[in-house]
């Protein structure tokens, strides 16, 4: 006897409600309303061998509306994916278990991408989507030829993300790029006519893109609807008609089912509504089998492939970009050897400009950007065109006016491998962006923030774009590295370990004003986040500690210390998370007991108490910003040498 | 000679360019393009007083694209506004200067809002929108009945809050709301066409929106479309097709002309081509006069409402609400009472919505509601029934999916005045609304945000939904006090802090999981941020410093200590804000330099420095969370009385 379809569909419903009923926690709805579109694109549409999740040429599924995490997790394992096994699945939701509450894409290969903040999986897909047909152009139809699948519920489609990732979908023309909205007409608070009025086909249609509708209970309906996305050069919005928990007697079309077990009554009952007569957890042979054979579709099309890159001319070159390896020959260091020999004075966001034409003539799969402010950012060099809709082999994104959607894109980028994306905004539009920083920094994802303008000085647009707290908090946030030059080699030395650091983003807080080049001495000193740049001649009383601009004016304040007799450090710390990686000899030797500690930093000074401790002198900005011009607002705020020296004296005496 | 409609116009041109170039620094391109459009606005449909600036049925008008910050300074100073005056206009982007490089709304009355940050202009007034239907709800035509009309650029609809604000608006039937879209088809990195394709106008009908479109330099054309919009019940979109820095003959049509100085040579042209022979910063006396008459058109308007309003029935109220003052018998002192008499052991996010209902029978001016959470913040108690198209006297706001667009909407709310604004999300999506929550700072508005789910203390839903950084990071934003109360007296304390508080915004982080009342001294304590909530009984050793669910493990940790005969203080921080404001000998009260300072807190350890030094102990979490049941993510993360203890008498060995 071989499974039927909706068998097939209703193990999904069956091992998501017995799982989320095991763990006494989570999101049984959903898989139950989608379980039919899910089986129709897991068995039939979906490019994937479950043997080798991390094959490049798999098409890319995400589940933006991460909560229904167990739809994922029973594909998976539905599948013939090695993991989640059943004894995954029975852990659901516990510590340690790799089906976690949400998908993370650190957990489980065949997780493409950590979702569950409504909107970003969707925008990460865009990103997914552009990295495909950026590499199609690089390396042809033969090795580089998939799609991008994405579940997204309503709440993905109301989050003001989803503006900004289908304007730039739809700009981009990514016809590989398929949405299935589970229009199951429920959010939490319940009804969507609650809060939205909103004719979603119409939205979509005009920002260009294909909207078809499908019973989302009815597989022929969910083909047909597939078969006209796929057929067309736009990006496709499939509006999946559904019941959220569907097979739940009671319960099914109502919010109750969205995010709690459904009970054991109500599970009893559905059981029943389905004709599943099988224990919890448990899935009879011929659906296993049925599954399975979907599962291993996918095999000779792999191979098929795998014979094609075999023979291709860039082989090596796509298996390198795919792997994230840098080339074996790309080095900084003649370029940075050429700055200490001819210093020069720039601002550190035209620093980063000249190392990144250093940079994307050594590496092709640099793709930069920036939301609207390409000369403002300085992110755009000569090797990068502009990627288009009629040429998508370029290397430049016109994000437009869109600092979120570009941050999530460059996520999807980087998860989808081959490439390196980095883009540019100001400093204090981070917070805009601030959510997919944070998957960047979740998802150990190599994206590379190019944020200028990064503080005060940059003068007369005033307050509201005026980082104050921003380089602060983003040095609060897990697995971000936060750098902030003083200087054009400082610059270059971030970029290079920014590039380096394939699980880890990086962040670059660069100046709009002209900074003078401090340092002298060779070596990515750099690299341990924070070094001694300027020594003590008389005897050591003060060790300054400063980043960027602030480097600068640390460096003044020293010299007018040692004027007096009064030796003092003066230390750059342009990566602080680097620098609390280092060992305690290191960090004993550039932060000594025996000294007073100064910081200067043109932004809060909360958290400065980690270095300078409650006895030190902390000098930076602990209100917003004010227009004007950037001098005159140093001067306003204190942040000169003229104010601080003797503030410094005065405390020594 | 009275002069024309084109001399009026040309005037807002010939004083933004000149001031542009007075500040070397600066965005012409904007006024000069929308100059126009901005006078038929200002001389013939706008409903304001020049002499009172603050008339509360005054139309609002957003300038959400800020950069042309110019245009507004330019409109309220030839309208008879007090200031700007010729003088301040002169010193355009200069410190000091009430004309700052973005409007800002504390700076001269008559700007609204704080504009810059693209996106939030239009947000905001959708929040304005709702308040004026709100009051007029309550008040009657007769004292509430004006419109919200915007100045939005490409900029502010290509934002993701675009599609959330006019989301919200079209659902609410806005009909008194009209934004006037400057379609200049230029961004920053040139053509709009570089990054969109998207066709606004249907985007906005599918919202529910009327659009209308008029030539942006024809007067009859913008009268016109002005009619059609004042006579909807839709909100409209005035497509105003304009040419950026119009008159500027060789740069208009450009980028060039967006934030940059014309430069002397094309300003000669300008003039040339505008016919305006006048040295800077001169007005003609007919001009003047043209505009000053037009500024006192609504004079007679405002007299007649007052006349109303002095024989209104509900003058008082209406008036206390406007002023922003709370009633005088406003208390929350009996409901602190009888938490003392009857201990409770509930969540905090429980407390918040318990000490709501009494707040909300005292108060009518609130308005709450949630980003789609409203079961999980407990934002909604009995007296806020729904506010709806159908009824705009609710006071409940369901938001839909739609943080930043709530946050932003709170803000105009609480600039519009009359209502105080309170809105609800899960803490870790405080980053989704983090640009307006600095907004709500920088504005100085009393919104209250009521973030859930504030630690690992969530349990199964992961890391995407555990809070670590977040509210670190939020306390480093100058002007925003957050809250972290430990149990339900806390709670209490600090929403009557949050209410009491009219120019700072309050964020209370509130927990999923119960806590035990921990309080038994009566007084708001909260209200200085920090207070010893139990005092050493030995010889004190140690102060141990926490928030929120943490201060119960402080108090275990302290009573094993005891135990082992080593005295230790609690010290709870439900406000580092206030703490900090406090005096030295009070701050050196509790945290005195003779004992071994102890913080914990279930969040990143990253800034504790600043109260137990360099050589106490910091126990929170510096990684990202994950998902698991609460109780075993405690125990994960070491957040637990075994296991601190022991770290601490090791420490005093």
């Amino acid at each position: 006897m071989t499974a039927s379809f909706t068998d097939c569909a209703n193990a999904i419903r069956a091992l998501s409600m017995d799982a989320v009923e095991a763990a006494n926690s989570g999101h049984p709805g959903m898989p139950m309303g989608m379980a039919d579109v899910a089986t129709v694109l897991f068995q039939e549409y979906l490019k994937f061998d479950a043997a080798d999740p991390h094959w490049a040429d798999r098409d890319r599924f995400v589940l933006s509306a991460g909560h229904g995490s167990m739809l994922l997790y029973s594909l998976l394992h539905l599948s013939g994916y090695a993991r989640p096994t059943l004894e995954d699945l029975k852990t659901f939701r516990q510590i340690g278990s790799p089906c976690a509450g949400h998908p993370e894409n650190f957990e489980l290969p065949g997780i493409e991408c950590t979702t569950g903040p409504l909107g970003q999986g969707l925008a990460m897909a865009v990103g997914m989507a552009v990295a495909e047909r950026h590499l199609n152009a690089g390396f042809g139809d033969a090795v580089v030829d998939h799609r991008t699948w994405v579940i997204a519920g309503d709440g993905c489609l109301m989050e003001g993300i989803n503006h900004e990732a289908i304007g730039l979908a739809g700009h981009l023309k990514l016809g590989r790029l398929i949405v299935l909205w589970d229009d199951n007409r429920i959010t939490i608070d319940g009804s969507v006519s609650l809060s939205s009025s909103e004719d979603i086909p119409a939205r979509y249609a005009a920002t260009g893109w294909q909207v078809v509708e499908c019973d989302g209970h009815d597989a022929d309906s969910i083909r047909a609807a597939f078969d006209t996305a796929i057929a067309d050069d736009r990006p496709t919005l499939v509006r999946c008609r559904t019941i959220i928990g569907k097979g739940a007697p009671n319960l099914q079309g109502t919010s109750k089912t969205h995010g709690s077990p459904l009970g054991a009554s109500e599970i009893a009952a559905a059981r029943e509504t389905l004709g599943w007569n099988h224990p919890p957890f448990e899935v009879p042979a011929d659906i296993r089998e049925a599954w399975l054979t979907a599962g291993k579709r996918g095999a000779q099309v792999h191979a098929d492939w795998a014979a094609r890159l075999a023979d291709h001319a860039d082989r090596a070159e796509f298996e390198r970009r795919m792997a994230g390896d840098l080339p074996a020959a790309f080095s900084l260091d003649d370029y940075i050897a050429g700055l200490l020999a001819a210093p020069q004075k720039v601002a550190t966001r035209k620093a980063s400009e000249m190392v990144l034409d250093a940079i994307n003539a050594q590496l092709p799969e640099t793709i930069g950007g920036s939301a609207d402010l390409t000369g403002s950012n300085n992110t755009k060099t000569k090797q990068t065109g502009p990627l288009t809709a009629d040429d998508y082999s370029g290397r430049y994104v016109y994000y437009g006016i869109r600092e979120f959607g570009m941050a999530a894109a460059m996520n999807g980028m980087a998860l989808h491998g081959g490439v390196i994306p980095y883009g540019g905004t100001f400093l204090v539009f981070s917070d805009y962006a601030r959510p997919a920083i944070r998957l960047s920094a979740l998802q150990q994802t190599r994206v590379v923030y190019v944020m200028t303008h990064d503080s005060i000085g940059l003068g007369e647009d005033g307050p509201t774009h005026q980082p104050i707290e921003h380089v602060m908090s983003l040095r609060a946030m897990p697995n971000l590295e936060v750098w902030r030059p003083c200087d054009v080699i400082e610059t270059a030395e971030a970029w290079a370990e920014a590039l380096a650091t394939k699980a880890t983003p990086s962040l670059l807080a660069l100046t709009r004003q002209n900074l003078p080049q401090l340092r002298e001495q060779a070596g990515n000193l750099s690299a341990k986040g924070g070094y001694r740049l300027r020594a003590a001649q008389a005897d050591r009383k003060v060790v300054l500690l400063a980043t960027g601009s602030e480097v600068e004016i640390a460096v003044e304040v020293r010299d007018a210390l040692e004027a007096q007799g009064i030796g003092a450090d003066v230390v750059s710390m342009p990566c602080w998370e680097r620098f609390d990686a280092q060992d305690a000899a290191y960090r004993a030797d550039l932060i000594p007991a025996d000294a007073l500690k100064v910081s200067i930093e043109a932004g809060t000074t909360f958290g400065w108490e980690r270095y300078v401790g409650t006895d030190g002198l902390s000098f930076g900005i602990d209100r917003f910003g004010a227009s004007g011009p950037a001098p005159g607002l140093y001067e306003l705020f204190g942040l000169t040498a003229a104010a601080i020296v003797p503030q410094i004296t005065e405390k020594l005496n």
